[in-house]
């Protein structure tokens, strides 16, 4: 027999939160498809060798063994903890049935076992949407990716979700830099770079230190790159200010120039340069990005992601990529939030409850349910007979706007149980409003 | 670096076989919200305490946890099995929040540590429905699931997908007419029953003496019941003539009588009474159902459920509840079998690649591109600055009806690759026909 068993960072929602996250679910899908990516659904594990790799990540995995299996098993599984990996080994798995470059969308659970708290979870949800290119990536995907998801949040817009800035920086940009000031753990530059906003300069700059043995004017210099932040693609003549030279640090400025300069044209204002982003994720290896919700920045990044030059190969040919995921679930956090004044206008799909009112009659309102379904009208019948206030009240829970009466003075009529106004109604041709036709999601 | 790992029992779809997956998960989405079921979506872990019962199913769990945890965890953790149990915890999570009768939908994977075969995943997609009351469910809604599900099959057949027989019996049938003659161990009973198929009714007559110390007069009425099937309410008749009497066997074949009398009028012909059936599954205490698709009963059964009393109690109130799930992934099984003739239109969103002739124009093609999207026409631009041939033969391959040229002899003009027909066009008013708009699902 079921008990109550709430678990702390395995959120559920009840049916009208679900009508919320599904309404941002489904823009989603439709913004990918309409930039031609299509969509995937990953299965759920993964060999946990593809998921435990060196980097911080393997602390976070849940593994997965059958309860009963006898013994250790040969090849022990793990939940995929982004949607990243299983795309990079999807492709190893089908080079050969797909069309490269390869564009791909999933919108599904993934799962890490951190310390649950406000807006991070164990099991979420991730949008993401990636290109996959044999051989050769051309840099204008580091462009589209970012634009792909401006345009997908200024298509949640209407549902009350603010605007975004998408904030941006490149992997070959700050190695580079490290590598023309001398620093050679680059690893350990980065992880200290991607502290910047939790603990400040001042401290960024003992951490380069004591964990990349930075001096003082190494120090002083990352942390002035680390300051620069501009939309516009001048912010690359701050950066040559600074008198730093490497090759990879041209490599990445000129890419990140050029994604900044398609980007003011084709969505001014939306993307930053912002050179102390790094991303704690170990496999990228170009542009890195980060989102964040205008005026509500304290959520952290709601969409994040980069190029991975290196994920895929199979045989000798390698497979580089860029793509971003979108925190479905960090979105959520914020939209359930009563401040986020986002609703749902019920949480049944129902607009009408038709009416019982002798268990005998039950025929004649399923026969005028199954004719209001015909016409694609969602509707439920009564579960009991009962007199006509109960069958009201019973709608009125539900947020059901309408209920209809087989038997009203005039024959079949539907009421408008908000304004009480009952009229004539012939299943076959009645039609409620669009706004009453299927659960909305609005800003009160 | 991600590496090849198809794991036996995981499946994972390539993109034109998840269009197909995809749009009969809209339908099923679509049909269940026309009969007001909410839609709702479960974690995937439970605690293993609310999985693991006496019954068989414990076998088959996948146990989760923390790869790094130290020692045993707590509360261990395992993927559901089903949507039921998880539905069932849900509603003493929520019981306050919910109002009853609660109709909830689900479409979600779903793990079983059993030996993967033909149809039989270990990460598998069900799409289920349930109506959960409050003290008392009445009986209309046993009648209500398997029509709703007839209805979700009705509107699958537009994409290929046979006609189902719905077989349906009564545990209190079965319960009664067993201890009737005599039979205790009911759960012995209906294991035996339920290999009536498998086995045939000679073996299964073996196995009651075996297993149910049934006599062989008691066998023989057994294998007499489980013989009879009719679409007919008059079935009862026979069952009468058996001359067994007990209260329950009463009420499980008044039950049956008022359903089988209400599906024949409503969907005639779908809906059959078959007195072998009795599912595996231990916590059924009323109807039962399993379904067939026509001229395709190897397959097994394509949606089962029941009615459970006794699943949910919070407190001392109990939430009796009936429902079914349909096996989204086994009947994906037989359309991705060459031999049902199901196929996509095509594998990617995009109805149109734009094509760039000049890596500097890209700009005027990522122009049209916006331009079309605004108006709801899916579309990519091509990845690399190619001749006309070659942008043709990159839409080929993809199944992409249209390229867009931007510099064509009369301006902006537009070719169907398959007829080759090109003309002028203006990206603020062309419009695809609604079969290319998006891809479709259809039968060779």
């Amino acid at each position: 027999m079921a008990k109550s068993a709430r678990l702390s960072g395995f959120p559920e929602r009840l049916p009208a939160e679900r009508v919320i996250e599904r309404s941002i679910i489904d823009v989603l899908e439709h913004t990918f498809a309409l930039h031609g990516y299509s969509a995937l659904n990953h299965r759920a594990v993964e060999p946990i060798s593809q998921l435990a790799k060196d980097g911080e990540i393997d602390k976070e995995i849940f593994a997965v063994s059958r309860l009963h299996s006898e013994g250790t098993e040969r090849n022990p599984l793990g939940l995929h903890f982004d949607l990243t990996v299983p795309l990079a080994r999807f492709i190893a798995d089908n080079a050969n049935e797909l069309s490269f470059p390869f564009k791909a969308a999933r919108i599904q659970p993934v799962w890490r076992g951190e310390r649950p708290q406000q807006g991070r979870y164990r099991e979420f949800i991730q949008a993401d949407i990636d290109v996959v290119a044999e051989a050769e990536l051309p840099g204008h995907f580091e462009v589209e990716i970012p634009l792909a998801v401006a345009d997908a949040f200024s298509r949640l817009a209407p549902l009350g979700v603010p605007g975004v800035k998408i904030v941006v920086n490149d992997r070959r940009l700050l190695e580079g830099f490290a590598r023309g000031i001398g620093l050679t753990n680059i690893q350990a530059v980065l992880r200290c770079l991607d502290k910047y906003d939790k603990i400040g300069p001042a401290e960024v700059g003992k951490l380069l230190a004591a964990e990349a043995e930075a001096d003082e004017e190494q120090q002083r210099l990352c942390l002035a790159l680390a300051a620069i932040e501009s939309d516009s693609p001048d912010f690359a003549d701050d950066v040559r200010a600074l008198g730093v030279e490497h090759p990879l640090l041209d490599e990445g400025l000129d890419s990140l120039t050029t994604m900044l300069r398609a980007a003011h044209e084709r969505a001014p204002g939306v993307v930053v340069a912002q050179l102390k982003i790094a991303r704690g994720l170990d496999y990228y290896t170009g542009a890195v990005y980060e989102t964040q919700l205008i005026g509500h920045e304290e959520l952290g990044s709601v969409a994040s992601g980069g190029r991975y030059d290196s994920l895929v190969t199979v045989g000798k040919k390698s497979y580089p990529g860029v793509g971003m995921s979108i925190g479905v679930s960090r979105l959520m956090a914020f939209i359930l939030d009563a401040d986020s004044g986002i609703k749902a206008t019920r949480g049944t799909p129902s607009a009408v409850v038709v009416a019982v009112t002798d268990e005998d009659k039950r025929g004649e309102a399923d026969a005028v349910a199954t004719a209001l379904r015909a016409r694609d009208i969602a509707c439920e019948v009564s579960p009991s007979a009962a007199k006509f206030g109960k069958q009201i009240r019973y709608a009125e829970r539900r947020g059901i706007p309408f209920v209809w009466f087989t038997e009203g003075e005039s024959g079949h009529e539907i009421k408008d149980i908000r304004s009480g106004e009952q009229a004539p109604a012939n299943p076959q041709t009645w039609e409620p409003v669009a706004a009453d036709r299927k659960p909305l999601v609005y800003r009160d």
